[in-house]
Protein backbone atom coordinates (compact mmCIF):
# COMPACT_ATOMS: atom_id res chain seq x y z
CA UNK A 1 0.00 0.00 0.00
CA UNK A 2 1.49 3.53 -0.91
CA UNK A 3 2.83 6.08 1.44
CA UNK A 4 -0.73 8.28 0.89
CA UNK A 5 -4.26 7.42 0.10
CA UNK A 6 -4.29 7.62 -3.81
CA UNK A 7 -8.08 6.34 -4.27
CA UNK A 8 -7.20 3.48 -6.45
CA UNK A 9 -5.23 -0.06 -5.82
CA UNK A 10 -3.04 0.87 -9.58
CA UNK A 11 0.27 -0.52 -8.94
CA UNK A 12 3.73 1.27 -9.83
CA UNK A 13 4.18 4.60 -10.99
CA UNK A 14 0.07 4.29 -12.86
CA UNK A 15 -1.68 4.92 -9.47
CA UNK A 16 -0.01 7.29 -9.14
CA UNK A 17 -0.68 9.17 -12.84
CA UNK A 18 -4.26 8.80 -12.09
CA UNK A 19 -3.70 10.51 -8.03
CA UNK A 20 -1.98 13.61 -9.84
CA UNK A 21 -3.36 14.24 -13.40
CA UNK A 22 -1.73 17.25 -12.93
CA UNK A 23 2.24 16.07 -13.14
CA UNK A 24 0.92 13.17 -15.37
CA UNK A 25 0.65 15.21 -18.30
CA UNK A 26 3.87 16.20 -18.20
CA UNK A 27 5.07 12.96 -16.92
CA UNK A 28 3.60 10.90 -19.45
CA UNK A 29 4.83 13.64 -22.48
CA UNK A 30 8.28 13.32 -21.80
CA UNK A 31 8.46 9.18 -21.66
CA UNK A 32 6.52 9.63 -25.15
CA UNK A 33 9.14 12.13 -26.68
CA UNK A 34 11.77 10.52 -25.30
CA UNK A 35 11.02 6.73 -25.63
CA UNK A 36 9.16 6.91 -28.85
CA UNK A 37 9.93 9.71 -30.43
CA UNK A 38 11.36 10.66 -33.57
CA UNK A 39 15.20 8.91 -33.23
CA UNK A 40 17.85 7.24 -34.80
CA UNK A 41 17.69 4.86 -31.76
CA UNK A 42 15.07 2.13 -31.77
CA UNK A 43 12.17 2.13 -29.17
CA UNK A 44 13.49 -1.04 -28.06
CA UNK A 45 16.71 0.10 -27.45
CA UNK A 46 15.75 3.60 -25.72
CA UNK A 47 13.52 1.01 -23.78
CA UNK A 48 16.30 -0.62 -23.11
CA UNK A 49 18.53 2.10 -21.37
CA UNK A 50 15.40 2.60 -19.43
CA UNK A 51 15.06 -0.85 -18.01
CA UNK A 52 19.08 -0.94 -18.06
CA UNK A 53 19.06 2.02 -15.53
CA UNK A 54 15.50 1.58 -13.44
CA UNK A 55 17.37 -2.52 -12.86
CA UNK A 56 20.55 -0.78 -11.37
CA UNK A 57 18.44 0.94 -9.38
CA UNK A 58 16.59 -1.69 -8.14
CA UNK A 59 13.36 -0.56 -8.78
CA UNK A 60 11.09 -3.53 -9.41
CA UNK A 61 8.01 -1.81 -11.29
CA UNK A 62 9.87 0.31 -13.61
CA UNK A 63 12.73 -2.47 -14.39
CA UNK A 64 10.16 -4.94 -15.00
CA UNK A 65 7.83 -2.64 -17.29
CA UNK A 66 10.25 -1.87 -19.21
CA UNK A 67 12.39 -5.08 -19.74
CA UNK A 68 9.07 -6.04 -20.85
CA UNK A 69 8.20 -3.04 -23.00
CA UNK A 70 12.07 -3.00 -24.62
CA UNK A 71 11.91 -7.05 -25.29
CA UNK A 72 8.41 -7.12 -27.02
CA UNK A 73 10.54 -4.22 -29.52
CA UNK A 74 13.92 -5.70 -29.98
CA UNK A 75 14.49 -8.30 -32.20
CA UNK A 76 16.40 -10.31 -29.66
CA UNK A 77 13.25 -10.20 -27.45
CA UNK A 78 13.33 -11.28 -23.49
CA UNK A 79 16.42 -13.26 -23.88
CA UNK A 80 18.52 -10.69 -24.92
CA UNK A 81 17.08 -7.67 -22.64
CA UNK A 82 17.63 -10.66 -19.49
CA UNK A 83 21.81 -10.44 -20.90
CA UNK A 84 21.81 -6.95 -21.14
CA UNK A 85 20.35 -6.46 -17.63
CA UNK A 86 23.38 -9.28 -16.65
CA UNK A 87 26.23 -7.28 -17.88
CA UNK A 88 25.97 -5.06 -21.16
CA UNK A 89 29.83 -5.69 -21.45
CA UNK A 90 29.12 -9.17 -22.62
CA UNK A 91 25.44 -8.77 -23.84
CA UNK A 92 25.42 -9.05 -28.14
CA UNK A 93 24.58 -5.53 -28.26
CA UNK A 94 26.54 -3.06 -30.79
CA UNK A 95 29.39 -1.42 -29.57
CA UNK A 96 27.40 2.05 -30.39
CA UNK A 97 24.40 0.59 -27.73
CA UNK A 98 27.29 -0.49 -25.17
CA UNK A 99 28.66 2.96 -24.86
CA UNK A 100 25.88 4.43 -24.64
CA UNK A 101 24.46 1.73 -21.49
CA UNK A 102 27.79 2.94 -20.01
CA UNK A 103 26.80 6.58 -19.94
CA UNK A 104 23.75 5.80 -18.91
CA UNK A 105 25.06 3.78 -15.69
CA UNK A 106 27.28 6.87 -14.90
CA UNK A 107 24.42 9.15 -15.01
CA UNK A 108 22.29 7.15 -12.91
CA UNK A 109 25.25 6.98 -9.95
CA UNK A 110 25.92 10.92 -10.64
CA UNK A 111 25.81 13.04 -13.36
CA UNK A 112 29.09 14.08 -13.05
CA UNK A 113 30.56 11.20 -13.39
CA UNK A 114 30.25 11.00 -17.03
CA UNK A 115 33.81 12.01 -18.90
CA UNK A 116 35.09 13.42 -22.31
CA UNK A 117 36.25 9.85 -22.58
CA UNK A 118 32.64 8.07 -22.10
CA UNK A 119 31.45 10.15 -24.31
CA UNK A 120 34.26 10.37 -26.92
CA UNK A 121 33.95 6.83 -26.90
CA UNK A 122 30.12 6.68 -27.76
CA UNK A 123 31.07 9.18 -30.71
CA UNK A 124 33.56 6.44 -31.92
CA UNK A 125 31.77 3.47 -31.71
CA UNK A 126 29.14 5.73 -34.17
CA UNK A 127 26.57 7.60 -31.76
CA UNK A 128 25.64 11.05 -32.70
CA UNK A 129 24.94 14.22 -30.27
CA UNK A 130 21.60 13.70 -30.00
CA UNK A 131 21.43 10.10 -29.23
CA UNK A 132 24.42 11.27 -26.35
CA UNK A 133 22.12 13.44 -25.51
CA UNK A 134 18.86 11.43 -24.89
CA UNK A 135 20.89 8.90 -23.64
CA UNK A 136 22.09 11.04 -20.77
CA UNK A 137 18.21 12.40 -20.50
CA UNK A 138 16.59 9.39 -20.71
CA UNK A 139 19.08 7.45 -17.89
CA UNK A 140 17.95 10.93 -15.68
CA UNK A 141 14.46 10.48 -15.89
CA UNK A 142 14.39 7.49 -15.05
CA UNK A 143 16.66 8.21 -11.57
CA UNK A 144 12.96 10.80 -11.29
CA UNK A 145 10.76 8.28 -11.92
CA UNK A 146 12.14 5.30 -9.68
CA UNK A 147 12.73 7.38 -6.86
CA UNK A 148 8.87 8.69 -7.63
CA UNK A 149 7.56 4.94 -7.80
CA UNK A 150 9.62 3.88 -4.67
CA UNK A 151 9.51 7.07 -2.73
CA UNK A 152 5.98 6.79 -2.59
CA UNK A 153 5.71 3.07 -1.72
CA UNK A 154 3.74 2.17 -4.46
CA UNK A 155 3.65 -1.81 -5.10
CA UNK A 156 4.62 -4.21 -7.86
CA UNK A 157 2.99 -7.39 -8.58
CA UNK A 158 5.09 -10.48 -8.70
CA UNK A 159 3.44 -11.73 -11.95
CA UNK A 160 5.58 -11.33 -15.02
CA UNK A 161 1.70 -11.69 -16.89
CA UNK A 162 1.40 -7.94 -15.54
CA UNK A 163 4.34 -6.44 -17.09
CA UNK A 164 3.73 -8.54 -20.63
CA UNK A 165 0.02 -7.07 -20.56
CA UNK A 166 1.44 -3.63 -19.57
CA UNK A 167 4.05 -3.81 -22.29
CA UNK A 168 1.68 -4.38 -24.74
CA UNK A 169 -0.54 -1.90 -24.12
CA UNK A 170 2.17 0.85 -24.12
CA UNK A 171 3.95 -0.59 -27.19
CA UNK A 172 -0.32 -0.28 -28.94
CA UNK A 173 -1.12 3.47 -27.22
CA UNK A 174 2.57 5.03 -25.58
CA UNK A 175 2.96 7.26 -22.65
CA UNK A 176 0.35 9.61 -23.29
CA UNK A 177 -2.59 7.73 -21.95
CA UNK A 178 -2.51 7.44 -18.03
CA UNK B 1 31.49 23.51 -22.92
CA UNK B 2 28.84 21.17 -22.86
CA UNK B 3 30.13 17.33 -24.31
CA UNK B 4 27.61 18.00 -27.06
CA UNK B 5 27.58 20.60 -29.73
CA UNK B 6 24.77 22.72 -28.31
CA UNK B 7 24.52 25.25 -30.84
CA UNK B 8 24.74 28.17 -28.50
CA UNK B 9 26.39 28.82 -25.41
CA UNK B 10 24.11 29.26 -22.78
CA UNK B 11 24.63 27.96 -19.54
CA UNK B 12 23.27 25.47 -17.46
CA UNK B 13 19.87 23.62 -18.30
CA UNK B 14 18.86 26.14 -20.77
CA UNK B 15 21.25 25.91 -23.74
CA UNK B 16 19.96 22.51 -23.42
CA UNK B 17 16.37 23.11 -23.97
CA UNK B 18 17.43 25.77 -26.73
CA UNK B 19 19.27 22.59 -28.44
CA UNK B 20 16.40 20.02 -27.88
CA UNK B 21 12.42 22.02 -27.72
CA UNK B 22 11.11 18.55 -27.89
CA UNK B 23 12.14 17.88 -24.36
CA UNK B 24 12.50 20.63 -23.38
CA UNK B 25 8.26 21.28 -23.36
CA UNK B 26 7.57 18.72 -21.11
CA UNK B 27 10.65 19.22 -18.83
CA UNK B 28 9.22 23.24 -18.10
CA UNK B 29 5.62 21.77 -17.62
CA UNK B 30 6.72 19.66 -15.13
CA UNK B 31 8.48 22.63 -13.07
CA UNK B 32 6.01 25.42 -14.19
CA UNK B 33 3.14 22.27 -12.43
CA UNK B 34 5.48 21.41 -9.63
CA UNK B 35 7.10 24.53 -8.56
CA UNK B 36 4.92 27.03 -9.54
CA UNK B 37 0.82 25.19 -9.87
CA UNK B 38 -2.03 25.48 -7.47
CA UNK B 39 -0.82 24.12 -4.28
CA UNK B 40 -0.72 24.58 -0.37
CA UNK B 41 3.23 24.69 -0.42
CA UNK B 42 4.45 28.50 -1.19
CA UNK B 43 6.73 29.27 -4.34
CA UNK B 44 9.45 30.04 -2.30
CA UNK B 45 8.75 26.84 -0.36
CA UNK B 46 8.94 24.22 -3.41
CA UNK B 47 11.78 26.59 -4.46
CA UNK B 48 13.83 25.60 -1.08
CA UNK B 49 13.18 22.25 -2.06
CA UNK B 50 14.08 22.54 -5.10
CA UNK B 51 17.33 24.22 -3.85
CA UNK B 52 18.24 21.75 -1.44
CA UNK B 53 17.96 18.96 -3.18
CA UNK B 54 20.28 20.44 -6.06
CA UNK B 55 22.67 21.74 -2.85
CA UNK B 56 22.93 18.04 -1.83
CA UNK B 57 23.72 16.41 -5.13
CA UNK B 58 26.34 18.86 -5.53
CA UNK B 59 25.15 20.94 -9.25
CA UNK B 60 26.09 23.92 -9.15
CA UNK B 61 23.80 25.23 -11.75
CA UNK B 62 20.59 24.14 -9.99
CA UNK B 63 22.17 25.00 -6.58
CA UNK B 64 22.44 28.29 -7.15
CA UNK B 65 19.64 28.92 -9.96
CA UNK B 66 17.07 27.60 -7.33
CA UNK B 67 18.57 29.24 -4.55
CA UNK B 68 18.13 32.27 -5.73
CA UNK B 69 14.89 31.57 -7.17
CA UNK B 70 13.38 30.57 -3.46
CA UNK B 71 15.03 33.21 -1.90
CA UNK B 72 13.45 36.07 -4.29
CA UNK B 73 10.62 34.27 -3.04
CA UNK B 74 10.64 34.01 0.30
CA UNK B 75 10.14 36.54 3.36
CA UNK B 76 13.16 35.25 5.01
CA UNK B 77 15.01 35.89 1.21
CA UNK B 78 18.75 34.48 0.83
CA UNK B 79 19.29 34.46 4.61
CA UNK B 80 16.77 31.76 4.97
CA UNK B 81 18.15 30.00 1.93
CA UNK B 82 21.51 29.93 3.32
CA UNK B 83 20.56 28.57 6.67
CA UNK B 84 18.28 25.67 5.12
CA UNK B 85 21.06 24.79 2.76
CA UNK B 86 23.73 24.74 5.64
CA UNK B 87 21.49 22.69 8.13
CA UNK B 88 17.37 22.32 7.70
CA UNK B 89 17.65 21.09 11.86
CA UNK B 90 18.81 23.83 12.58
CA UNK B 91 17.15 26.71 10.35
CA UNK B 92 14.36 28.76 11.26
CA UNK B 93 11.54 26.62 9.27
CA UNK B 94 8.04 25.12 10.13
CA UNK B 95 8.00 21.67 11.40
CA UNK B 96 6.45 20.42 8.17
CA UNK B 97 9.05 22.42 6.02
CA UNK B 98 11.48 20.70 7.94
CA UNK B 99 10.12 17.19 7.87
CA UNK B 100 9.40 17.23 3.79
CA UNK B 101 12.99 18.91 3.45
CA UNK B 102 13.62 15.49 5.20
CA UNK B 103 11.82 13.46 3.06
CA UNK B 104 13.58 14.83 -0.16
CA UNK B 105 16.91 14.20 0.97
CA UNK B 106 15.89 10.69 1.49
CA UNK B 107 14.44 10.17 -2.26
CA UNK B 108 17.50 11.86 -3.19
CA UNK B 109 19.64 9.13 -2.46
CA UNK B 110 17.18 6.27 -3.30
CA UNK B 111 13.58 6.59 -3.21
CA UNK B 112 13.38 3.42 -0.84
CA UNK B 113 14.93 5.09 2.08
CA UNK B 114 10.94 6.81 2.98
CA UNK B 115 9.95 5.09 5.88
CA UNK B 116 6.37 5.11 6.95
CA UNK B 117 8.14 6.60 9.74
CA UNK B 118 9.18 10.06 8.03
CA UNK B 119 5.94 10.50 6.03
CA UNK B 120 4.19 10.09 9.89
CA UNK B 121 6.31 12.53 10.81
CA UNK B 122 5.14 14.95 8.08
CA UNK B 123 1.62 14.25 8.37
CA UNK B 124 1.79 14.59 12.35
CA UNK B 125 3.39 18.21 11.38
CA UNK B 126 0.50 19.00 8.93
CA UNK B 127 1.29 18.07 5.99
CA UNK B 128 -0.96 16.42 3.74
CA UNK B 129 -0.69 13.54 1.38
CA UNK B 130 -0.48 16.15 -2.03
CA UNK B 131 1.90 17.93 -0.20
CA UNK B 132 3.85 14.62 0.39
CA UNK B 133 3.56 13.81 -2.99
CA UNK B 134 4.52 16.75 -4.33
CA UNK B 135 7.75 16.91 -2.06
CA UNK B 136 8.86 13.42 -3.41
CA UNK B 137 8.42 14.37 -6.90
CA UNK B 138 10.13 17.68 -6.79
CA UNK B 139 13.04 15.78 -5.02
CA UNK B 140 12.96 13.01 -8.13
CA UNK B 141 12.84 16.08 -10.65
CA UNK B 142 15.36 17.86 -9.56
CA UNK B 143 17.79 14.15 -9.25
CA UNK B 144 16.77 14.31 -13.49
CA UNK B 145 17.57 17.82 -13.87
CA UNK B 146 20.81 17.81 -12.07
CA UNK B 147 21.78 14.81 -13.93
CA UNK B 148 21.19 15.71 -17.18
CA UNK B 149 22.69 19.45 -16.43
CA UNK B 150 26.19 17.86 -15.43
CA UNK B 151 25.63 14.47 -17.54
CA UNK B 152 26.00 16.83 -20.32
CA UNK B 153 28.94 18.35 -18.98
CA UNK B 154 27.40 22.07 -19.38
CA UNK B 155 28.72 25.06 -17.71
CA UNK B 156 27.91 27.13 -14.42
CA UNK B 157 28.60 31.00 -14.05
CA UNK B 158 30.60 31.84 -10.83
CA UNK B 159 28.53 35.31 -10.79
CA UNK B 160 26.06 35.65 -8.26
CA UNK B 161 24.74 38.20 -10.65
CA UNK B 162 23.46 35.72 -13.20
CA UNK B 163 21.27 33.50 -11.01
CA UNK B 164 19.88 36.61 -9.48
CA UNK B 165 18.76 38.20 -12.95
CA UNK B 166 17.77 34.67 -14.23
CA UNK B 167 15.64 34.66 -10.60
CA UNK B 168 13.77 37.44 -11.50
CA UNK B 169 12.95 36.15 -14.93
CA UNK B 170 11.63 32.72 -13.18
CA UNK B 171 9.69 34.75 -10.79
CA UNK B 172 7.96 36.77 -13.29
CA UNK B 173 7.59 34.43 -16.48
CA UNK B 174 8.03 30.95 -15.26
CA UNK B 175 9.40 27.78 -17.08
CA UNK B 176 7.53 27.38 -20.06
CA UNK B 177 9.04 30.06 -22.11
CA UNK B 178 13.08 28.20 -22.78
Amino acid sequence: MAYIELGNDIPGIRGLLVYRPETARPLGELAEVLLRGDSTLTRGERELIAAYVSRRNECVYCSNSHAATAAAQLPGGAGLVGQVMADPGTAPVSAKLRALLDIADLVRVDGRLVSPEAVAKARAAGATDVEIHDTVLIAAAFCMYNRYVDGLGTSAPDDPAHYAAGAQVLVEHGYLEP
